[in-house]
């Protein structure tokens, strides 16, 4: 795959074809006052490119392909599963002194709660913010109680592409997303903590694309 | 501009150019048991697209040229200004406990403190949160004396591009930057906070990109 910075000529024909499709390679030829052997690779191109459209008999059909395109093809590829972190978790029993210690220890922005080793919740910087400051004993209260509780948690599987997880994250306004997979224990059916994906995940990645030479 | 998706004959001659370089169409078309004629406009389009380079009496060379340059190129475009939201801004006399209030009510990660028009702090959730829970009168204190202090603070500036002010949110492990102008009040030099870029602003750019038809 690659890139392809049109030539005048080029972006000449895309115009033509644009305002008078479908148009034969000889009526764009006649607009140019050039042979249509001259304009066979450019056509070539145009076609092979997609931002022109061939049909025999008929003529050129403009496309309009975005640019864009094999820029969304590519991060689509992407996995949560690729750029996870690791998760950071908690047992439902720990007071929520505790659990923010954890969040300063392992500077992160979230922790995930489980109870017998199966998801049970999640906490963010803002939830304690607001236990701290709204009377809560937090140095008896255990993070279950402030926990948003399953189901109303947004999770990620690690199969997902970036872009899904990205818009999860918009869509539903938190700063991250426990990545899990299906897990059963005791009997009880529920979702396996294997990482988590945040906004920083999706900045660091957005760097990437943008500064390293390949990837 | 356009995306191109190589045929199977052009990957080979990629191949070959890499393997061989610099080699003749001449050596290329008898590795592939074709006609010169027939490759011409194969090779037309590798070397438009920039992957090959043809020097005249020398041949072809492979440029290594990366297939996300044109993305690279298109983000470079998208500067601070274009995307950077409202900023939230306390003066530095507010107490804690009321620019938590202000946190919570414009749901910003960051608030901007300024003394007489100009940026002196910023403070963060996590400020906060160390505050809540370290004992201090929340509300008594002012802001002033929890935030991080001017000059020890990144700040972006409009006409950056967002690539830039998304390396310094990862490299200096923030959430946000204040986006700022110079400016003068009563004699002193300072920044006007004019808005400001968080790792919500580069995850919704990262959606835009990733999902819109075109932009």
């Amino acid at each position: 795959m690659s890139v392809i910075q049109y030539t005048e000529r080029q972006n000449q024909i895309i115009n033509i074809v644009k305002k008078n499709q479908p148009i034969t390679s000889e009526a764009i030829a006649k607009k140019l006052n050039l042979t249509r052997a001259t304009l066979r690779p450019d056509l070539a191109i145009l076609t092979m490119s997609g931002i022109l459209e061939a049909r025999p008999k008929v003529g050129y059909f403009y496309s309009g392909k975005s640019n864009l395109d094999f820029y969304k093809d590519y991060i689509k590829e992407i996995k949560v599963d690729d750029i996870k972190s690791l998760p950071v978790v908690v047992d439902e029993s720990t007071t929520v002194y505790d659990a923010i210690v954890t969040l300063f220890l392992e500077d992160v922005g979230t922790v995930c709660v489980v109870s017998k080793g199966l998801l049970v919740g999640v906490v963010s910087r803002k939830d304690f913010l607001k236990s701290a400051i709204g009377g809560v004993d937090i140095n008896k209260i255990p993070v279950g109680v402030i926990m948003t509780r399953m189901p109303n948690i947004i999770v990620a599987k690690p199969e997902e592409s970036i872009i899904e997880a990205a818009e999860k994250i918009i869509e539903h306004q938190v700063d991250s997303l426990p990545v899990v997979q299906d897990a059963e224990v005791d009997g009880v059916k529920g979702y396996k903590v294997v990482g988590r994906i945040s906004k920083t995940n999706i900045t660091k990645i957005f760097v990437d694309l943008g500064t390293k030479a390949s990837i």
